[in-house]
């Protein structure tokens, strides 16, 4: 039986033919890993009809050796730029693609300098990332252990939320407890924002402690087995007030709005578009000041974005965040997230923690 | 008294008037952090005569205005992109300088469209990175804290190495006691490598358990209060063979006389030989397959490199690592890594645990 990786290059040979390219430079190491399974961080990978090289330097080979052991191994000299520029030349691989959204203008320059004039250089995005976005029921299979975790991270870090906790504190042991799980760590950096703080919809962790009658958002994820997961939950220490009930209420009519609009062949605009109503509906669009979501797998932001106007189409294998929010700048924020898969003619939660409003 | 930030982006409007550009557009979010204060991680720093504008979007806008309340904010409408097009064309900033390695292809392509031919996109790579690599009173305050940090957690961590422990475990711990050390969490992913894994200079760390007569390689930094430390040991749990202990004292001396050779005014080549020199003596010097170490700071890989050849010369303020190592594939590896500050006439090692060879 053949590998993952062997099976997406094949499918990457194939769309690289189609382009009319010899090579395809991968300049990115989540395509790296997805193509390969090297997960080391420097290096080049050259994929061309007669196979894949991957060209890296000495702190690697050993490691690369045993991760991708069908794929040749180059052992840079010099530069890195200057080595793939030669193994460019040598094979005579003239029509070159990369993506441009993922080499520095800097590193096109060296490449250019050292392939000579006989190479082209050919701007071919998203020939590696519009097959990441479909996922197989292998890793599939692994995000949903990744979201299952996160899920469980995040409820026992709720039984931590005393007055008196600092936001470092309660980071600390959600990483912790990450790790205990079985991740590598986390996806991203742990937010914990307590009271007003939770207005910031990216704040970091500080000393701050947790007072009573403070809203809390807690957004986490974890990186299992090189796949990623992302969730959001808002809880409030006290007895909320009626307008924070309001608005939790309407976040989770907006988020529940977009759960029911992810499927194959909808837009990513239309699905960012039902959690908007819905806000707006509660004259609440105006403080929902970010995207509904993005695309989840090897990296915590992949394609697709899931964004006012954008008309790209889920399709089955894409694994999305919904996490609508609302953000009152001095009183504090609400956002609920979770993931999503699609599959032909149904859509899965792979999340898995209750989603209503909790007084602690 | 003015801010740190208010002084570096004097010092950078300077630079900015003897390239005769008139503006530059900052892309990094280290190098936004350096001059403003800003810990956002989307959205474009522009420093001009007239003054520092960061362009961002709204998940960012309040962490901006109480993060740096000295720079003027836009909100991005419609992509980040237009957005600073806009912003120069109606200031009528036309010589606008970006570093080339910190701007991918396609984004600088977007921005040209958008600035308008009016606007001229010039490769000025390194008027941040040159400021930021000069340390002053203040980081070098707070880099001393981070390297004192990372050698407790590393020492306690030894404590940890029984048989029959994971290397997750031991990683699991290394960054919980980070976090209750203060930092905000690790500044890499933490390397624990037990046995012939300790032969990978970048292993991640995996459910392997200890055993006895094997050595232990523990990298870790932390980062605390934004800046990085990186510090490695290595250890063998039980009585260590005779060759063992003859690359410990090669790769120890080697470390001492790198050290030694870190001065203002010395080339980090020069730093790279006297590493490389020793493990020579020792016929050791294939083994060493990375540089000698390299620069320290907001992020945990800045210039300079201390590598083979590299003429760039150590200057009063600068913070190095100096990591020299042995790799044996299928048997093991050892490293030793301090961090080093240059100053005027001397040279502070800001790591301060003991580099003698431990037998656990």
């Amino acid at each position: 039986m053949n590998s993952p990786f062997t099976e997406r290059r094949k499918r990457l040979r194939a769309a690289i033919h189609e382009a009319k390219l010899h090579a395809l430079v991968i300049t990115h190491p989540a395509s790296w890993y997805y193509l390969a399974g090297f997960t080391g961080d420097s290096g080049v990978l050259v994929v061309s009809q007669g196979g894949a090289t991957l060209i890296t330097d000495g702190r690697f080979t050993t490691q690369a050796g045993e991760e991708c052991p069908a794929v040749r191994l180059v052992l840079q000299k010099g530069s890195l730029t200057e080595s793939v520029g030669k193994f460019l030349r040598e094979r005579a691989l003239r029509r070159v693609g990369y993506d441009a959204s993922r080499l520095a203008v800097a590193q096109l320059s060296l490449l250019k300098r050292a392939s000579g004039a006989s190479t082209r250089w050919i701007p071919a995005a998203g020939l590696v990332e519009s097959q990441r976005a479909r996922k197989d029921a292998s890793e599939l299979a692994v995000m949903r252990k990744a979201a299952i975790l996160a899920g469980d991270v995040l409820s026992g870090a709720l039984k931590l939320l005393k007055p008196g906790v600092t936001e470092n504190e309660i980071a600390a042991e959600i990483e912790f407890q990450m790790r205990k799980g079985g991740a590598s760590g986390p996806a991203f950096e742990t937010i914990v924002a307590f009271g007003e703080r939770a207005a910031l919809p990216h704040a970091r962790p500080t000393a701050k402690r947790l007072r009573k009658n403070e809203l809390v958002v807690l957004d986490l994820g974890v990186i299992l087995a090189h796949y990623c997961s992302d969730i959001t939950r808002t809880v409030y220490v006290g007895r909320a007030p009626a307008r924070v009930k309001t608005w939790y209420k309407a976040v989770l009519e907006a988020q529940t709005a977009a759960i029911s609009a992810v499927k194959a062949g909808v837009t990513c605009g239309d699905v960012d578009a039902a959690a908007r109503q819905v806000l707006a509906g509660y004259k609440l669009d105006r403080y929902f000041t970010h995207s509904t979501g993005h695309g989840l797998g090897l990296e915590v932001h992949e394609d697709p974005r899931l964004a006012r106007g954008q008309r790209a189409r889920l399709e089955p294998g894409f694994v999305v965040t919904i996490e609508p929010g609302v953000y009152m700048a001095g009183v504090g924020g609400i956002r609920i997230e979770d993931d999503v898969a699609v599959h032909p003619g149904k859509t899965e939660v792979l999340t898995r923690i209750p989603r209503d409003f909790i007084e602690l």
